[in-house]
């Protein structure tokens, strides 16, 4: 499908909401749904959703709104759903163990195709459908099941040589919940940050505000 | 500290990364950093960097720079790490399991009070410090720890009933990891909403998109 390259980063924010807005809609049995409907219920103008779809083509039907089951399967398409990205699950601690069990990768557009851990007492164990791995088998694995993106589960100290690793094997998009600025040393990659103290620290700061209110 | 009103979320939302840079650069024995280098090592403008942290008084010496521990310091009462916010964390499953073991809360500007889940067998368990409650003892922990902030790991469908009542019980921000809308039915809450997922298909959007170049 064709994208505009011109699209911010805010309008593509809030594609995904849409999405689950409407699988929402679509399992609550509706069939139709009208700009105002859809802005009132998710906190936005009609004419902010106008314009945010209007990005990708024409949707909806002077008055008669949009299908949910059209309009959810076109955003899917938009973002990429229909068709699993293969991606690598590198870290297979805590964090990647409730990333691996919480996520449902395939519903989001991705098929974990290899899991990877140093510990031990982690290789061999199962997680998400896959075995976990040595890193040692990292280049292997990617010549042979070309994963285009990897989820990073692992600290900061570990991230500069594994990203290293992996972009030398083909990986260009990296799920990064490390704080490792990859953009940095790596500009061409398509990188999605995931810093959850940051936002914890956010909420820290409006509570603080709003006690000084 | 007096907060000015009108900062703007984007200039928030860039506080814990200068907090988290500024940390590493006092780890690496910096004294002193100019708002030009700032600028380059987050690949942000120098002028965008003073701008931000004008918004909360005056920092940095012309010609000397910032004083990196002063600026770590005023930036973290700024986030009111300096303060501990008592929190509950509702949800003890995976998801629950991972944010207590993998986030740092205190060097974040919370403290974990109490811990609830309804499953039997997570009940009794210890996590983060704390003893696994089963929800029914919700109020009585409220009305003796008065926790300011909530940690929802709980699946959407749970969440308008507990939201109520931790509402009721005088719980007035959230770190939201379920999908459930508080804004929408609480308006006057602190809300920082983790849509994981989102974040994911936002990737999975990038790499279409870089596809289609």
């Amino acid at each position: 499908m064709a994208k505009n390259e011109s699209v911010s980063m805010s309008v593509i924010r809030r594609l995904p909401r849409y999405y689950r807005f409407l699988y929402d809609e679509m399992q609550n049995g509706a069939v139709r749904i009208s700009s105002r409907e859809l802005a009132e219920r998710m906190g936005l103008t009609a004419s902010q959703i106008r314009q945010d779809l209007n990005c990708f083509g024409e949707f909806g039907q002077q008055g008669y709104g949009y299908s949910v089951q059209t309009l959810y399967k076109k955003i899917g398409e938009i973002l990429g759903m229909d068709e699993l990205t293969p991606a690598v699950l590198v870290g297979a601690g805590n964090l990647g163990r409730a990333v691996a069990q919480h996520m449902p990768f395939e519903t989001r557009g991705f098929r974990i195709v290899g899991v990877f851990d140093d510990a031990p007492q982690l290789i061999g164990q199962s997680l998400a459908g896959n075995t976990v791995r040595s890193t040692d088998e990292l280049e292997a694995l990617c010549a042979e099941r070309h994963p285009v993106a990897a989820v990073l589960c692992i600290p900061k100290e570990s991230a500069p040589a594994l990203v290293a690793r992996l972009v030398d094997a083909g990986v260009k998009a990296f799920w990064n919940f490390s704080h490792f600025d990859i953009l940095r040393v790596y500009p061409q990659a398509v990188v999605e940050n995931v810093h959850l103290g940051d936002s914890l620290m956010a909420l820290s700061y409006q509570i603080a505000a709003s006690e000084n209110e």
